[in-house]
């Protein structure tokens, strides 16, 4: 973690952990009851699994909404709580969450942001998305230096690099290092020689090849060649089941991404197999003022579903309203009919009849 | 009710008791899940109150929808549904619902449609829609006699014809009998001489007023006149106390339609203030089989908010499928990757990458 103390800490009615759909959907419910969120993410980008998993698959249920993709669905939710704004802080992973004797909560996250919080929203999905790491002896130690997981920032310049995994995240490094032509070799590794990504893609990835500028090995990595604390290759073990040494500097590893509950997991609430249990008048965890939201909650009856979450957003929205506006009455009011509601949503409906 | 034994008994696994959009929705949960649903209405049309009260108002609250009219947002639920085209009974009423010895329920309407049901959804938000009744001595008796509530079927010609109301469906009426030239006079009756219709149907009445063709008289109805058992008159009192006479043929009252529970609280089900208390992991309430969702409902926490009802619908049917499915594991399948699912919605998403 950064040095926190020199990072002004911010003042919120709401830090949202996540912003897949239910979380974009909970700065909507919040905006509408007067309240202002900031979004924690630990992607570069809003979204979550729809963005994701299901960024261009169809998505059916949604009510009112016969289909969409997930990233539709997402530029819809977007389009949604515009009128509220609120702060996103993405790429960053909620860490420590500390109640503090005036009933808030100090919130921070692994880019040293802290917020003092009057409640806090856990909308974390099936939790923070984690690059799948290389579970090889010594790669640990290596993360960072010699191994990496991301393109952006990668200085490949004369280095001999090996692209690990066989979908478009690892097809599409190995064709971009590759056409930028400073790495001395690039090769992609994967476990047999047919690669899952778009058509486009793969032609680019093939003339490369034709053209001797990405090499493929077919192969389970299976040891981390070192000397000392240095990487100098990787083995792999082919189908025939002979082990092939493969001579690298760096290691690029785009095996996809894996779900984590992170640091949730060490905040004390009660949990039900590593859900967040809630009840189901607030959504309200173990912790008063903290609720779960969406597929990381659970209880008698939870189907992970979008609708939901949506529901769920709500009636928590609610019971947060309770507590940053103590005494007073929190009323159901209608988007259709509130002047209230029209000018937090910044809109001007049509005069009744 | 109609001769009942007549009509041949309708086997299905859901009676939904209201087309609003509650009851739209649970038609596609219950399709999702391999259920056949009917859908019963008092009013002639789907969309309940979104369609009587917020037809053509804005709603910005549905998640993923940033605004729609309700009108729209039926139009979204229909195309939605139609993969499960469910059978519609619409202008009628539920009347008796009868346990039967093997679990099922027997269901009766007005129009003496009858049904075997595996499980009934009451999604009937704040009630049946009925014409509000003119309130005064001796009316009760001349419903559908002297005093109507509907224009079709109503035979005006050389009568002297009340119109009650002062909003675009009394209007609407007086406008159209008096321009069919029909009846022998027109006199539109309200308790003042101001309007609430659109400015296309006020233009048509004024020129109507302007040709001598209806009469406004402005008044309070306080008492019927009455010779035996017909009806001669109305008496009204205007703005100054003082009564006027009205000679009548026949009263058609259009002072808009007003919600009412009806049969649904006879059924013996347990209720909180007119309200159907149901449990928040299968909404079921005190009759097994039975679910309640959307506005009628009543558990810890409850919002009457579409995303509630929507949410209601879909943990219900996941209950009712146990019921109609006896001994199956009910597993949630998602639309966007089940192909099951997408045989159930007659879509073929395109395949994966």
């Amino acid at each position: 973690m950064t040095n926190s103390s020199a990072t002004p800490i911010i003042e919120t009615d709401a830090v949202i952990v996540g912003a897949g759909p239910v979380g974009l959907f909970q700065v909507f419910e919040l905006g509408l009851l007067g309240m202002r969120a900031d979004v924690v993410d630990a992607l570069p980008h809003v979204g979550g699994q729809c963005a994701e998993l299901y960024a261009d698959k169809p998505i059916y249920d949604v009510p009112g909404v016969p289909m969409c993709s997930g990233l539709e669905l997402i530029e819809r939710l977007q389009q949604q709580i515009r009128p509220f704004a609120p702060a996103l802080h993405l790429g960053q992973e909620v860490t420590a969450l500390q109640p503090l004797p005036d009933g808030r909560y100090q919130v921070e996250s692994t880019a040293g942001t802290r917020w003092l919080a009057r409640t806090v929203f856990i909308a974390a999905g099936v939790g923070a998305f984690q690059p799948k790491r290389l579970r090889l002896d010594g790669a640990e130690a290596l993360e960072g230096g010699q191994i990496h997981h991301q393109l952006d920032g990668l200085d490949a310049t004369g280095r001999r690099v090996l692209v690990l995994g066989g979908e478009a995240p690892a097809v599409d490094a190995a064709v971009q290092l590759a056409e930028t032509g400073l790495a001395a070799e690039v090769t992609l590794v994967h476990r047999k020689d047919a690669f899952k990504a778009p058509a486009d893609l793969l032609a680019r990835l093939q003339a490369l090849r034709d053209a001797g500028r990405v090499r493929v090995a077919v192969g389970q990595p299976v040891a981390l060649r070192l000397a000392g604390d240095r990487l100098q290759g990787l083995d792999i073990l082919d189908a025939d089941a002979q082990t092939q040494a493969l001579a690298a500097d760096l290691l690029l590893v785009r095996l996809g991404l894996s779900p984590r509950l992170g640091a949730i997991a060490d905040w004390g609430l009660a949990l039900e197999r590593k859900l967040v249990t809630v009840d189901t008048a607030r959504f309200e965890t173990s912790l008063p003022g903290v609720y779960a939201v969406g597929d990381i909650n659970h209880y008698p009856g939870k189907r992970k579903l979008l609708v939901s979450g949506f529901h769920e957003a709500t009636l928590a929205a609610f019971a947060a309203a309770e507590r940053v506006f103590p005494g007073q009455t929190i009323h159901l009011q209608y988007t259709t009919t509130s002047p209230k509601l029209h000018e937090r949503l910044g809109v001007t409906p049509p005069a009744a009849d």
